[in-house]
């Protein structure tokens, strides 16, 4: 079954992260950047439609589509074991992050980092809708995501396997920068309003807060996890120098 | 004149940043959120009119409100030459970002890292809009604005008072925990699309990137300044623990 791209961006990206696999672009007349977008497409040998305005808006069915669509391949679902045979792993999870907007802005921070997966709960977070690739500005495509059952039994999984599970909490008097990040490591977000649950908590080997002037209780969710990515980047690089 | 300000976040940073200067608060009856705020409202001597969904509709003329608005005195424009009296600055200035949810999330950034102002040209840069407003959770009530006629001009006054300036690029070789960010420094983000102009770039004293994997070609701006402005503060709490 294929998966309907809505965008610039995001049919960009599918065509980046996937080539051939795309079996389709449908885009707009008349506009340089569209036009460039079906060349792109048709370097990689994917068939290109023009369509109309009202071709895609019935297609986009409200989602905002800028002119351009395709059918993608479904997104690869990666499973834990794998991800954590890999040596250093740096694995984003999300705790019930509701908001697409989130959702997909912290799957381009992870991909944009380097980080290798992104992982959430099935029952709690934003699921994999248009808006969520398109907050992800097309990154999603070239994401590993891990879906699982139960967040908790992830992440305990995550400890036996000699990870650092890292949650971000604004309240916690250690900051991030004392945490050790350069190992295996899972960095654990929890959800704007009401912050990580208890459970989850419990689970990780380290709280630790992003360093802050006090004036405003937090930061936005994904800015928060672009932080916290940058400072494991930053503390491999330091590492790798040496 | 007073400033209409929309949304449960806001109304309450606009009252905890302005107290009794803010002149009254409305909010709808019925939810426990609601009822919290207008007793913080009260606790703090403002006056609290409980208004019903159509008159708050007929108030927002579109924008979301919650439930809840006020009116709160005009934003405070600073100037730059008072902001760069401060010893060791922080400041981050903004080269025609455009959208209101990215100005509005890199003043929330600014606030919570404690930055002493944001800056932007006036003729270039998303205005300061109920929509900014609510994108910044409230945090624009606390930050100190400076509007400029020209933003280069400015950066150049910086440079002059012996500034870093400091400007973010995805392209750069130079990464930013390279730079010196513990004295007296500005941070200065492009647009989303267009990245920084020339002029700006000439200006600047450093042009770093945040060390990325390279899938993709850059972060969001407000994720790449909440970057920036964590690794000011993590470098200074290096040169204050010293």
């Amino acid at each position: 079954m294929s998966r309907l791209v809505l965008g610039v961006n995001c049919v960009r990206e599918a065509l980046r992260a996937h080539g051939s696999q795309v079996t389709e672009v449908l885009v707009e007349r008349g506009s340089p950047t569209l036009d460039a977008l079906a060349r792109f497409a048709e370097a990689r040998g994917v068939p290109v439609q023009w369509a109309s305005r009202s071709t895609l808006d019935r297609l986009a069915d409200g989602t905002r589509h800028q002119g351009a669509a395709a059918r993608a391949p479904e997104l690869a679902i990666a499973s834990l074991d794998v991800v954590l045979e890999k040596p250093d792993v740096l694995v984003v999870a999300l705790d019930e992050i509701q908001d697409p907007q989130n959702f997909g802005a912290i799957v381009r921070s992870a991909v944009a980092f380097g980080a290798d997966a992104v992982m959430w709960g099935e029952n709690a977070s934003a699921p994999l809708t248009p808006s969520t690739f398109r907050a992800s500005a097309g990154a999603i495509e070239h994401a590993t995501l891990v879906r699982v059952r139960s967040l908790r039994g992830a992440l305990e999984q995550c400890v036996s396997a000699a990870c650092e599970v890292v949650a971000l909490d604004g309240g916690a008097s250690v900051t991030i920068d004392r945490a050790p990040l350069a190992g295996a490591t899972v960095i654990v977000v929890g959800s704007e309003g009401k912050g990580l649950k208890k459970g989850v908590r419990a689970i990780a080997t380290r709280v630790v807060s992003v360093p802050m002037s006090g004036r405003l209780d937090s930061l936005n969710a994904s800015n928060a996890v672009a932080v916290a990515l940058y400072e494991c980047v930053r503390q491999r690089r330091v590492v790798s120098s040496k």
